[in-house]
C-alpha cells in the first residue's frame, strides 16, 4: 500500500480524509503532530517543505493544496463519483467551491486563529484577529445564503467540494469562533447534517474524535 | 459570441485573458473599472456578488475564482492544450500551482495591496503591510527556487499555470512591492521573458498596456 495521506485531526485535512473513505480504497494514514509543530521538522519539510497538512503521496508523487488533493482522490477512484467529469460547468461550481473555500474562507479563518502569519507586533495581531471574526462572520453567512435550497454544495450531485465545506462548520462551531451554527447558518447546518447520515463522514468523525454534527 | 470575460488591465485577470488568447477563439472582453469601485455596484454584484474579478461567463453560467475559469478554458478549448489531461500526477500538479497562487502567493500580496480587508485602524494597517511584504519577499523566492530548471510551472509543458505565475512576476516588480525580479528572482524572470516571446502574451500586455518582461 502506497498512496499516503499526511494529517491532523480537526485540521482541513479532514476533506481529503473524508474523500478516501468514500473511495473504500485502501491507503495509509499518517499523523503529523501540529501541536508539537512536527510539520516544521526537517523529516516532514523534505516531504511538504510548505510545512503544512494534508499531503498526498504516492509512490514518489506528492501532492499538497486541498482543490489539488481532493481533484487527485476523486481522480484516481472514478468509481466513488466525487468530481462532477461528465459536464464542464458542473466542474467549475466544483472547482470555484474549493477555491473559495481555500483561498478565501479559510484564510479569514487563519487571521483569527493563526494572526502571527499576518502580524508580529501583539496590538496588530489583536486586531488582525478581531477583523478577521468580523469578516468571518459575513462568510459565514454568504456560505449559508449559497447552500440555501440545495441538497450537495453544487446541487442534487454530492462531489469533494462537500467534505470541504464540512470542515468550515466544524471550524464555525469550535472555540475559535464560537459561532451558534444551527440558529445562525441554518441551511449549511442542514447540509452538516446529511454529511453526518454518511458512513464515510461517520468513520472518519470517530477516528479524529470529532463530534457529529449534531 | 457568449462567451465573455469580465477583467480588469494589470489585476489577476491577466492570467485567464493570456489563457483565452492562447486558444484563438472568440471571446468577449467587459473591462471592469475597480478604480472607481465598479465591481461594488448593483449591476456587476448581480453577475459576481463577490465583487472581483476575473469572471467568466457563457450564456447563464457564471464562474469565479482564477483556479475553476482557467480550468474551463482549458476544458472548453481542448485543442490549445492548456491543462495537462492525460496523466493525474502531472494535472495534480498544475492544480497545485494555481491553488497555491490564489491562496497564499496573491493573498499574501494583498496584505500590502489591500491591507484594509485585514485590519480598520491604522497603526494594525501599516504593521499587516510591513509583515505582508516580509512575507512575499520569502514567497518570491520560494516561487523562484521552485521554477529552477523547468522550462514552464509544471515541468516541460506549457499549461495555464504559466500565464496564472505571470501575473505575481508583474506584481512583484511593480511599485506595491517594486522587487528587484531580474536581480532576485532570476528563474521566474526567465520564465516571465520565455512567456514574453509568446505573441498571446505579447497581444494581452499591449492591451491591458503593461510593459513586456525585458
Amino acid at each position: 500500500m502506497t498512496l499516503k495521506l499526511f494529517y491532523s485531526p480537526g485540521s482541513c485535512s479532514l476533506a481529503p480524509h473524508i474523500a478516501l473513505e468514500e473511495t473504500g480504497a485502501a491507503y495509509e494514514r499518517v499523523k503529523v503532530a501540529l501541536a508539537s509543530g512536527e510539520q516544521k521538522t526537517p523529516a516532514y519539510l523534505a516531504i511538504n517543505p510548505k510545512g503544512r497538512v494534508p499531503v498526498l503521496a504516492e509512490d514518489d508523487h506528492v501532492v499538497t493544496e486541498n482543490p489539488a488533493i481532493l481533484r487527485a482522490i476523486a481522480r484516481r477512484f472514478p468509481a466513488a463519483r466525487l468530481w462532477p467529469d461528465d459536464d464542464i460547468w458542473a466542474e467549475a461550481a466544483c472547482l470555484e467551491w474549493c477555491a473559495w473555500l481555500s483561498n478565501t474562507i479559510h484564510v479569514h479563518y487563519a487571521h483569527v486563529r493563526r494572526s502571527e502569519r499576518y502580524a508580529d507586533d501583539e496590538t496588530a495581531k489583536a486586531e488582525v484577529q478581531r477583523k478577521g471574526k468580523e469578516v468571518c462572520r459575513q462568510l459565514w453567512a454568504d456560505v449559508d445564503a449559497r447552500l440555501k435550497g440545495r441538497t450537495w454544495a453544487i446541487g442534487e450531485r454530492y462531489s469533494v467540494a462537500d467534505p470541504y465545506l464540512l470542515v468550515f462548520w466544524t471550524w464555525g462551531r469550535g472555540p475559535v469562533l464560537g459561532f451558534d451554527m444551527a440558529k445562525d447558518y441554518p441551511n449549511w447546518t442542514a447540509h452538516a447534517r446529511r454529511m453526518a447520515q454518511r458512513p464515510a463522514v461517520q468513520r472518519v468523525f470517530a477516528r479524529e474524535e470529532l463530534a457529529l454534527p449534531g
